[in-house]
């Protein structure tokens, strides 16, 4: 299982986030990856967790002043990016783009998508992975796998259906049972934030997200 | 074939255009549909000519000051729409919501994308076709099936891999041969604009593009 | 005062509304305007009563696939247009073009701006009014001149500072009280939607917002 | 005068360009600063030229995955932001967020308009500056001050007529002589990117362009 915290625009202190999922996954095995705000991947990166960027601009290098381009953020110290996330909506036309330059980059990609029917769409566009996130059941802390968990396993079937991409599931992940339920349900990863980011002992938390897995 | 003619915001007299694609329609059986500004719709469905949206918002009845309501188009006479036409490029979850839209108000949808790759992404939608239109070659008189053939195939092999959808052809097309070439290359149908909407006859353009079915 | 009654995408019958507002205007001399959706413009102008669209995009004539024309709007009946509502906010540089493209059009201006700083820069545009709408009060049945009075008085001396610009005034507004209260505080119209749009009665709902004027 | 030096996504190496820029500020004493990319913005500020974010989107703390949050930019040393770039066109409503976004981090504010109504409408947010750039001339090498001196000084008495904000002209700068020719029309300052990103030598492009200033 692959665990990918995503910092948000968090108030939290990054680095101390990154410290903890650093330790956790050179104690645990597991393999945890920390998504910060472009400004902060330097400092990410340097803890030496695996680093990755919230968002990459569909473009290449060029004249698109504000954007975040998948070669900077690399040169940062990311190693993958998510895409499309529910709150960063991206064009269709768009995500295939981003994923083009990702892959420029040298980044891996998870794409974000609501549901089944999004899920499958996301597939087609060959990225690393896809995340289901309802966005309903963001930031709840009911996770998705207890709420809605024929989304998850249709997510993974309309995945499997286009070209064999691994699910994350998100949403609503905070625990080890949690993160237990979504490989239940035939995911290969989650995809968290409030959960760890806005924890008061971010290593603790993600102690008790990754035990089922130790 | 199914030849849909897209009026865009064209200077051109769309009661007019109607009118030659609704005798063109019943002189030679083959279906033309006409998809003008939602303001147009109207009055091109009184011509009696197969009429479409070029677009409808991804809402339902309520707050959406400056939407396209998908009901509103079909009570202005509309039966289908475009959607994500390159000009108009959605989110991938506005494109899902605004094909739910379309179903809901009983509109036949045709989602719009740039490359094989996106085409099975909007494929993966459920719309009732994809249409695909490489952005370069829109407007630009050179057919698509003459100056990219590959791209028609492949985005034909796309939609089928996912879901058994039809494929319309555009950009570029405007004679009976551009049509045939289409066909040829598996397209089901063909979106075309200025072909039709610039022509100085456009009745005249509309023989001669389906010609060849006739 | 002016009174300017937005459809959205409600689901009222648009031309019982029309013809309510048509009747009312005709009866006591005040100033009323609909917004129905561009589809419905058509059949809301048919009615008599003074038409508005709810939003023209920031084009010409041209390759613009799933847009509003200014001109096509003006074309189905409409005089006016509303701009940059909240339900539909536009970058800065449309807001510019956008009323531009309706003045070509012939179409008169209402931009909508959330707080008297974007007012002022709304007024900078030179539209023929601009709005205010706090987004937190729409669709409550509080008035903003009630709720919120200093955005009232603050928005006029903002657009006056500009350069001597109208003020509508929305949110909440559906009372005859509401009306007066708006037009105490400076502004010279209103912008309402679900007090009349929602209502049981149209008419009797214009009726008794009007009364202050009568 | 004020020389903003926008390193947009270009190729370029942004700490080659950002020691250049500090190092001729030191010697000539002019205000020089650069923007590079958000995941840039670490290693810029290290070189300790002034270093400025291109964008910060319109949020504060909270759940925005993929935004660039105005205190995550200053964290990694800038001390300014551009806003609404011609390459990064927002909502107004966004303009006016981000700007207090800005505030709140204690970023310093320019805000970027086409024209000269654009420019008040800008100023009216009440940015520490605007900067006039006619898109049609970012890039070409002719600076706005020969091709259309008029929208400079039209922008100039614009933006004093909404409240005394400095402007600064951008568009085709790259010479001693095309700063000095905005100064002539009364802009502030000079924003400027392909002239400098772009130069063999950045540090003797800058030396040039700030010859008439010292």
């Amino acid at each position: 299982m692959f665990v990918l915290v995503n910092l948000k625009a968090y108030p939290c202190d990054p680095v101390e986030v990154a410290e903890a999922a650093a330790e956790v996954a050179k104690d645990t095995g597991v393999r945890i990856a920390v998504a910060p705000q472009a400004a902060h991947l330097d400092r990410v990166a340097a803890t030496g967790v695996e680093t990755w960027a919230q968002h990459v601009s569909p473009v290449d290098h060029g004249s698109h002043t504000g954007s975040t381009l998948a070669e900077a953020a690399a040169e940062a110290g990311a190693v993958g990016t998510l895409l499309n996330h529910s709150e960063n909506r991206l064009k269709l036309a768009d995500i295939d783009a981003s994923v083009r330059a990702a892959v420029r980059a040298g980044l891996e990609t998870v794409v974000c998508a609501n549901n089944p029917r999004q899920i499958a769409a996301a597939a087609a566009l060959e990225p690393d992975a896809v995340a289901v996130e309802p966005p309903e059941l963001i930031g709840t802390g009911t996770p998705v796998s207890q709420a809605d968990p024929d989304i998850v396993t249709d997510s993974v079937d309309a995945a499997a259906s286009v070209g064999d991409v691994p699910v994350l599931c998100g949403a609503g992940i905070s625990t080890g049972e949690d993160l237990e339920a979504a490989g239940d349900l035939g995911a290969e990863g989650v995809l968290l934030a409030s959960g760890v980011a806005k924890a008061d002992d971010p290593k603790a938390a993600l102690e008790d997200l990754v035990s089922p897995l130790v």
